[in-house]
């Protein structure tokens, strides 16, 4: 296929200060090429993240190299290969992971961070797996070592990683339970397969988690959470359990007791995804298409959809996020 | 060798009442019996540990099943075997890591958990090396996976377990940081192969962790302190550093910011040696005689000793852990 032709400029969204989702603001910009080893993609969704959402808030800086303009995850169409570039061809439907400038209709991507996308799938359902997929793989299995017939701990279990991470779990042979903020986000979560949910709003989770497990605990715990629910996972977790922090969305500050860390002989650890080396990403996709994309290409895990917007109203999907009304992902579409 | 005659009761150290070293008083006691898989050992010496104080103020109950009698390692000879023990014969000279029941001239011990003594060593020095070398291998070796070239942060260089980490890392081509309460203290870590040591009453430990490894910070650091340093540990650490807790001589409770344990993808960790299963100990002393034997039977590990007290004294030689102004290993000797 001969290479499309590329517009000069393309519209993107800009961060134009720090704060609320009005910030975001449509604007044309240079299009960017694919350096070597990157495909440029044109762009068909875009992924929303809570990075995102504290990239806009000026509470997480793009990575050296990186673009300024916000977004993790993409989906859309080859249309240029750079130097080196050889796993893709023109034309082909890919979706992947970026440094950063998803919100825009053109994205270069590092090729070893890519993935095909099984036909199966919608350009919006693909975008919404590049970021999840890998963050639950590397925290879930690599870093916490969630084995078949273990208990794993998922709270926000109605987020995008949430909802990835019950299947992800069950789908190897784990059990899953689930805090979420509301009874509908909880049925959400068993409709998925989730052995047990708790409504955070009424009900404390640590003797939720005792009584599903017998007594034992969670062996795996994936927090977004962090502040009070530190201690908590603590009390949570079985004898050995691994907790893997992720996100801090209510503080990373807080007054613990380490005594049970000791004790129980936990393990608890944590990691991000942006600031990784390149190489580190490949690795980790290179496992996400040995382990995970076969259930993708199956069926068997499918990306939950909230709602998807214009590129052009990015700023109506970072209001939804901040509402954290949605159950799965939010997306951008484009074009 | 025949059996030897063992006498109906013996002496032992009581701990009469949680409290200072005067708690600690000679009793008579039946001599216990070698159950199935232990042999019984006529105790020459027993190593004096942190543990044996917490137990003593009644902070650390015994085990289900362990002795009431303060003592967790011991060195000595084989009395008499238990159904089915076959790895050592009467008369062995063997040291131990035991439940409980160290302070006694007679003391029953896992064959599993039990160790041949070097010719060269006494039974003192002996004493002295089943706690901190299971301990230190367990924790800096198996679970913070230590590897040559990787520095370790030590804190408490000077103690029993400190000795042993500081000649094991070394053995093992790790780089050594340790901290220290005096210049003494200081001095005599330094001589044992410490690459660096720091006073930790006139100096902040963390920008001299960060000097010391060129920015790059502790790959794995073994703690007995916690309280204020936790965080000061997220802050000592490397990249994708290991934290591992092993006492709390400061408290277990602290205020942390946990934002570090995630950028940096820690893993802050820790474990007890007293209660794990017995087949864990097993595994444990398996790998120890394989890796860390041979090392102690060449005479390039060996404890650093501090005063031996009879075990009637047991209580002085509270006192003097209570001061802690010690350099190595406190044991009482018997018999």
């Amino acid at each position: 296929m001969t290479e499309p032709a590329v517009p000069a400029t393309m519209t993107a969204i800009a961060i134009t200060a720090p704060g609320g989702p009005e910030v975001l603001v449509p604007e044309q910009r240079p299009t960017p090429t694919a350096a070597p080893g990157e495909v440029l993609v044109k762009v068909e969704a875009a992924g929303v993240n809570r990075p995102d959402v504290m990239q806009r808030k000026g509470l997480y800086p793009p990575p050296a190299g990186a673009s300024d303009i916000p977004g993790l995850e993409i989906a859309g169409t080859v249309v240029a290969l750079g130097e080196g570039a050889r796993r893709f061809q023109i034309g082909d439907r890919i979706c992947a992971l970026v440094s950063g400038g998803g919100y825009a209709q053109y994205c270069p991507a590092p090729e070893a961070t890519a993935l095909p996308i099984p036909a199966a799938l919608s350009f919006a359902e693909a975008a919404a797996l590049p970021e999840t997929v890998f963050t639950v793989w590397s925290n879930v299995f690599q870093r916490g070592g969630l084995k078949a017939g273990e208990w794993l701990l998922v709270h926000g279990g109605s987020s995008g990683i949430g909802t990835i991470a019950i299947q992800l779990a069950k789908a190897f042979g784990a059990r899953v339970i689930v805090t979420a903020g509301s009874d509908e986000k909880c049925a959400a979560c068993l409709t998925l397969g989730a052995d047990v949910a708790v409504n955070y709003r009424d009900t404390d989770f640590v003797p939720q988690v005792k009584s599903a497990t017998a007594g034992t605990g969670a062996n795996v715990i994936l927090d977004i959470i962090g502040g009070p629910y530190i201690q908590k996972n603590y009390e949570a977790a079985a004898m050995d359990g691994r907790i893997v922090q992720i996100a801090f969305q209510k503080g990373s500050k807080a007054e613990v007791d380490f005594m049970r860390l000791m004790l129980k002989r936990l393990t608890h650890t944590g990691s991000t995804l942006r600031s990784r080396p390149l190489a580190e990403k490949a690795a980790l996709a290179a496992e996400v298409v040995e382990k995970v994309w076969p259930l993708v290409e199956a069926g068997t895990l499918r990306p939950v959809m909230d709602l998807a917007f214009p590129l052009a109203e990015a700023a109506a999907a970072h209001a939804r996020m901040d509402a954290s009304t949605h159950i799965g992902k939010i997306v951008l579409t484009v074009g």
